[in-house]
């Protein structure tokens, strides 16, 4: 078991990783002092997988509970879905100490997070992340959020948990496509902060891509180390260290967006929006060429798409343009200059972005 | 023009009263630079009344405005509502640099600043309150927030706004029972906090009842000066000291919930709550007898009632005791031990309580 701290001063807390540490759930959190009521948001899968254990856990540490089912999909991010959980919410706490844990994938810990943060002016919550893209990502660092008509996560709250438990064995029962999906934001971890981790996954993507205990718990708990201290200089994404996390998100929505959140899962848009901000670097001559071609394959050795499928150049560019992050410049990017080290440049010539986008379409 | 600051690390801000000083809005709205879009929550009345003023501010200040109508009561304080303003707020925010307005009294302020904190994750907002309550309470320190079935105030956010601004030439708008509902709360703060204020409340409410500028730019000043020094110590209300602001609110919630929340403004409630809080001192030979006949008399001079008319002590009990705040201890008293000096009190004999309730009833 390891265990980052994230420091925030009173809003401090640990990310737990291990595996087959569930059963241990009960006594972190009857450490915390957070209630005695836990409501649990979840989906209906990971309720039916781990439902029977997690009783167990909870009757042992005299914890009451209830669980909430969302989908894991896009579809419950919404304000509606917010509102019957918190009127549900309201039921269920009578004159209890009532904590929520988000039990799930991003989804799920988006949501559950939200509800935490509206509720009586916040509530404690936990994140038990069963993607490794939640555990690496979206359950660290308090970015809570809903969709609204107008755009994704326009709703929402920073609002960090009480403690993120990280179990790696719940990665078993991935698709492999979610798993790859969760390792390209690993991948970009690599690439903007460490060059170790690169190293590591370059020699090491059979292991991981097998599920070893021990490969898993490697990632998992670096990744969360590297989010946990960019998250430690830039709670709030106000300081412009926290955008580095967006390398490769850029594209990677105008890509998502671009095929109506079809098509493309998350990590795999990111894949692809990482190689194009690859390809920016060149040209704009801040990376040689060898780290390109180390990027592109470890991407591709991991399953990820490294080609552009089904979609024009021009609805790319039209949905990165529609992205609401640029107020003031006409664009602003998360370059490279090498491994670990990130450059954010602003107004970018449209020809050089459309060239890096067009060198990935198919 | 009086300048009360509150520090909050990054969070602080001022808080500005003066007579007539609406037209100087727009230079401060540009100097704390939070945007050029403001979308402005208020009431219908105060729109027709000042609409004119406003639009001649803004345009000199070169910023960009909208109004949204809300009615000034609690209906509106509804998930509802704050959902149907959140997408409105999400139409008219494009690629603009969008900060809210909540130019209005309590109610307006709470669905504003709930608004405001969960848009993109919080973006910024002003307080231009135009109530007495509002100006000298509900506007500063950052409680937002809107009602459930199962409560009030039960989904919200702590989210300090980025200045509130009393133009105290508003409050020549208010019908007396307002302006008597605000002074309640002023009261309060005269008895936990100020045996000066007291004293001025008692020397001078001929003046403050007719409306006196400087009268009225005092108490507002010196109120805010006090609610700044209790929030700036207990920002999220978890160190026992902001429980102060609640002298008079126990017993005065019951009041409002037992009466259906009509027939009662908060303001008389509290009133009334004050007066039973006092009763309980003085039987638990915390204060003399004399304090308590001075609070009696300045809130009859005020104007404010002394006697609970038209409920049964068994119906005020029971709503006392549904109230959510108690878990632990069977019930928490702010109590006084003079002006100015506060004590909180834990299980109070039932029976003190039925006594203290009893005297007020007429």
């Amino acid at each position: 078991m390891r265990t980052v701290r994230i420091s925030l001063k009173e809003r401090s807390y640990n990310i737990v990783i291990g595996n087959s540490i569930l059963n241990l759930l009960g006594k972190f959190i009857t450490r915390l002092d957070i209630g005695t009521s836990a409501y649990i948001v979840s989906n209906r899968k990971i309720k039916n997988i781990h439902a029977k254990a997690l009783t167990k856990v909870f009757s042992r540490a005299g914890l009451e509970f209830t669980y909430r089912l969302i989908a894991d999909t896009e579809e419950s991010k919404s304000v509606e879905v917010a509102f019957r959980l918190i009127n549900e919410l309201a039921r269920f706490d009578k004159a209890r100490r009532v904590f929520i844990i988000a039990f799930g994938g991003g989804v799920v810990g988006d949501v559950a997070g939200f509800l935490a943060s509206i509720y009586k002016r916040g509530i404690p919550y936990i994140q038990v992340p069963t993607t490794l893209l939640a555990q690496v990502d979206s359950a660290i660092g308090g970015k809570t959020a809903v969709d609204l008509i107008q755009g994704k996560n326009l709703v929402g709250a920073f609002y960090q948990p009480r403690l993120v438990y990280s179990d790696t064995r719940l990665l078993r029962t991935l698709g492999i496509r979610q798993l790859r999906c969760g390792l390209a934001e690993v991948v970009k971890y690599g690439i903007i902060r460490d060059r170790n981790l690169f190293n590591y996954l370059e020699k090491n993507y059979p292991r991981i891509l097998a599920l070893k205990e021990e490969a898993l718990e490697f990632i998992v708990a670096r990744a969360s180390y590297i989010k946990a201290k960019v998250v430690e200089k830039d709670e709030r994404e106000t300081k412009g260290i926290r955008v580095i996390l967006n390398f490769g998100h850029t594209i990677g929505h105008a890509i998502e967006a671009a095929s109506g959140y079809k098509g493309y899962h998350h990590g795999e848009a990111i894949a692809l929006g990482m190689l194009v901000a690859v390809r920016i670097s060149s040209k704009l001559n801040f990376l040689n060429r060898g780290v390109g071609e180390r990027i592109e394959h470890l991407i591709r050795v991991l399953g990820l798409p490294t080609k552009i499928k089904k979609l024009s150049l021009e609805s790319i560019i039209k949905a990165h343009y529609r992205d609401k992050k640029f107020i003031g410049p006409k664009n602003r990017f998360v370059l490279i200059e090498g491994l670990g080290r990130t450059k954010i440049v602003e107004n970018i010539d449209l020809a050089v972005i459309k060239e890096a986008i067009a060198s990935r379409i198919a």
